[in-house]
C-alpha cells in the first residue's frame, strides 16, 4: 500500500487476519502505518523511483490516498505489478473535472459545475454566481482532501476576488460549483473486485464541521429505502463504469430534488471506519479482498445503529491520559488511535459506539471523541449523560 | 510481549487500535508475530540476557506463553519494568503441582491428583490406578501445552510402564490425576487489572480432538445459568487469589458432580479467539487493557452464538488457494491466518462464524476450517450444506 497514514495502519489490522503481508511505502518511519507494519519502505510515493522500488516484489499495489501520479502507476503496471485501483479509474478521484465530466456523461446527478478559465477567472466566477446563485463553491481541480482545496465565496468581489487572484497566481486550476442547498450529506461505500463482484454497505450520514467529517451514522437515520437503494445503485454503477477495483466511497448531497454526487474516493474512507465493528466485514478487509480478487465479504450490519466520531487533536497532546475516563465511563465504546502526533484539529483517531437507541449511541460516541480531545474541558459535561 | 506466536500476532491487531506500540521478543524474524509488528527483537525469551535486553525501555512486559522462567521475570521487575502477570501468579501456570496445591487450598474443585515420586514411580502409578480407577492421566509437571506433556495410561504395566520408565529416565517430573468421566470441557475466561477490576466472558464449550482444541462454542450450549455463574465465579476468584494481572483462562471439566478445574493459562487463550468478532471487546484488547491498567472493556456478546474452529495444517500447504471457495460459499465467515508455515496437524489459523442458529453456525465454522485444511478432500462435502 502506497501511503503510510491511518488508512494503511487500519488495513494492517485486516491484513494480519487474512494472513496477508502488507508492505507500506511511508514518507517517514514514524508514519501512522509505518509504526504498525514490519515491512516498511520509506520514500516519496509520488516519486517514480521510490514507487517502482517499493512495488518490486509486490503481488499487487494499492493506495491509501489518491495523489500518486498516474504515469508512475502505469510504469509500475508495465513492470508487471498490477495496481488496484488502476490509473484510469484513479484519474476520476484525482481530477475533479475529469470526474464531473465522466459522471455527467453517465447521467449521474451532480451539482452544476464549470471549469474556471485561466484567462479572466474573476469575471467567470462573478458570472457563475449571477447565474447559479451565491455563494459559489470553488474547488482546486487536483490535490484537495478533507476540506482542503475547497472554498466558499460570495463572488469575485472582496475576499472571493482576493482568493481567486491568489490561486490563479499560484497556477492552481479551479472549478466553480453551485452551492447546493442540501439537507445533509450521505456516503455510499461499495467494493468491486477485478472479477466484477460488487458489494454495498449501508448508506451512512456524514456530519461535517468546518469541512472536516466529525461523525458518521450508520445507517443514515430516516433515509427512505428507495433513496438508500438509489445511492447504492449509483455507487455500484460508478464503480463498474469507471472500472474501480477496491473500495469506492461516493459522497452525496441529499437535496429536495434528490441525490447529487459530491466527491469520490477510491480507497478505505473515513465514512467507512464504522464498519470495523459495525459490519461483518470491515472496509479494510473488504479493500484487501477486492484488490486481491478474493470473494467479497458480507456487508451486513452487526448492530441496529453504529456511530463513528473522529477524534481531533486538542490543546493537550497526551491523549492516552484521557483513556481512563473514556473507558471507565463506557466499557463498550471502541477507541482507535492512529499513533499520530496530536496537533489541534488534526484527525488522530476515532471512536465507535453501537446499539439500538440512536440518541444514546450518538451521545456515547460524541462524548468519547470530545473527551479524548478536550478532557475535562469537553463541551459535553462528562457526567451530563446522567444529569 | 515475550513470545512471537499467533497470540502476540493477534495482540498486535488490538494494539494498533489502542495506539499502543507493541514490541515482540520472537525466536525468529519469520515468527507469526514478528511478521506483523514493526518493533521486533529476535532472541530466546527463556534466556536471561535476551529477556532483559528486550524489556529495556518497555512500559510493561507480558507474555504469549507461560515458559519464561520466574527468576528472569524477577530480574526484569528488579530492573524497573513491571511484568504482568507477575512471576508469583505465573508460577501457577508453569507448574501444575503448584497450581493444584494452591487451588486445593482455596477449596477449588480439582481432579484427585498426586505427585509421582522419583523413587518407585511405577509402583506409585499402579497404586494410584488401583485406588482411583483406570485409566490414569499422567502429566509433566512443567512445560506442557496443547496436549503435549499429557498421557493417558492404563497403569504401570505394558505401554504405561514403558512411558513412566522413559520419562523418569529423562528426569521429567510427573504427576498422576484421576481420569475424570466428564460430559464435556468448558472454559471460563476472565481478565483482571492491577487496580483489581475483573471482567468475565461468557463460559464456552471447547471441543478437543486428540488433545488439541478444534472448536469453541460461545456460550456453552445448554449450560444452566447457575453453572455458568459458578464457572465465572471460580475463574474470578482464582484470578484474584493468585494475583493474576491480564487474562486468565480456566479450563474446566463438566461432570455429574459439578465443575472441576483442569488447567490454567494466564494469557490470551485459544478458547477466547471467538471474542475477536463475538464479544464487544476481544480478549487481545482486554489483555492489553489489563496489563496497561486501563479500565476493562465490555465482554458483552455481539451475537447469540459464536463458533470458532481451529484451522490445522493439511497435506497441501497452500492454504491461500482455498480462500476462494471458503469466502465465496460464506461471505460472513471470518478467516484468521497466523502467517505460519503449514505442517500437518499444526494450528495455522482459525475461522469464526456467528448467528442465531447454533447448528448452522457450527456447520459454517466447521466447513470453513475443514476446507482450509483439506480442500476438496474435506470430510464435509463442500456442497453438503445445500444437499
Amino acid at each position: 500500500m502506497a501511503g503510510g497514514g491511518q488508512l494503511a495502519r487500519m488495513t494492517q489490522q485486516a491484513a494480519i487476519g487474512l494472513g496477508v503481508s502488507l508492505r507500506v511505502l511511508a514518507a517517514a518511519p514514524d508514519d501512522a502505518a509505518a509504526k504498525a507494519v514490519s515491512d516498511v519502505r520509506v520514500g516519496d510515493d509520488r516519486a517514480r523511483d521510490d514507487l517502482l522500488a517499493f512495488a518490486k516484489g509486490c503481488d499487487v499495489v494499492t493506495f491509501d490516498h489518491e495523489h500518486v501520479p498516474g504515469p508512475h502507476i502505469r510504469e509500475v503496471e508495465a513492470a508487471g505489478v498490477p495496481c488496484r485501483p488502476g490509473p484510469d479509474a484513479l484519474a476520476h478521484a484525482q481530477d475533479k473535472l475529469v470526474m464531473r465530466d465522466r459522471l455527467s456523461a453517465l447521467g449521474v446527478p451532480c451539482p452544476t459545475y464549470a471549469r474556471v478559465p485561466e484567462s479572466a477567472p474573476l469575471e467567470f466566477v462573478e458570472e457563475f454566481a449571477r447565474e447559479h446563485g451565491r455563494p459559489v463553491v470553488l474547488k482546486a481541480v487536483r490535490g484537495g482532501y478533507d476540506g482542503k482545496g475547497v472554498w466558499i465565496v460570495d463572488g469575485a468581489d472582496g475576499a472571493g476576488g482576493d482568493l481567486v487572484r491568489r490561486l490563479a497566481g499560484e497556477g492552481v486550476a479551479l472549478m466553480a460549483e453551485r452551492h447546493v442547498p442540501f439537507r445533509r450529506e450521505l456516503a455510499a461505500l461499495v467494493a468491486r473486485s477485478p472479477y466484477g463482484q460488487g458489494a454495498a454497505y449501508p448508506v451512512v450520514e456524514t456530519v461535517q464541521e468546518g469541512g472536516i467529517c466529525t461523525e458518521v451514522i450508520s445507517p443514515a437515520p430516516g433515509l427512505p429505502d428507495d433513496a438508500a437503494a438509489e445511492a447504492q445503485r449509483l455507487a455500484l454503477t460508478i464503480a463498474a463504469e469507471l472500472g474501480v477495483v477496491g473500495l469506492l466511497a461516493v459522497e452525496l448531497f441529499e437535496t429536495d430534488e434528490g441525490l447529487l454526487v459530491n466527491e469520490l474516493a477510491m480507497r478505505p474512507h473515513n465514512s467507512g471506519h464504522w464498519t470495523i465493528e459495525g459490519a461483518r466485514t470491515s472496509q479494510f478487509e473488504q479493500h484487501l479482498r477486492s484488490v486481491l480478487d478474493l470473494p467479497l465479504g458480507s456487508t451486513e450490519p452487526t448492530a441496529r445503529y453504529t456511530v463513528m466520531a473522529n477524534v481531533l487533536g486538542g490543546d493537550d497532546p497526551d491523549v492516552y491520559s484521557r483513556y481512563f475516563h473514556v473507558m471507565a465511563r463506557d466499557p463498550a465504546v471502541k477507541v482507535h488511535m492512529y499513533g499520530k502526533e496530536s496537533r489541534p484539529g488534526r484527525k488522530i483517531g476515532h471512536v465507535t459506539a453501537l446499539g439500538d437507541d440512536l440518541a444514546d449511541v450518538r451521545e456515547r460516541a460524541r462524548h468519547a471523541a470530545d473527551y479524548l480531545r478536550w478532557g475535562r474541558k469537553a463541551k459535553h459535561d462528562p457526567d451530563g449523560r446522567r444529569s
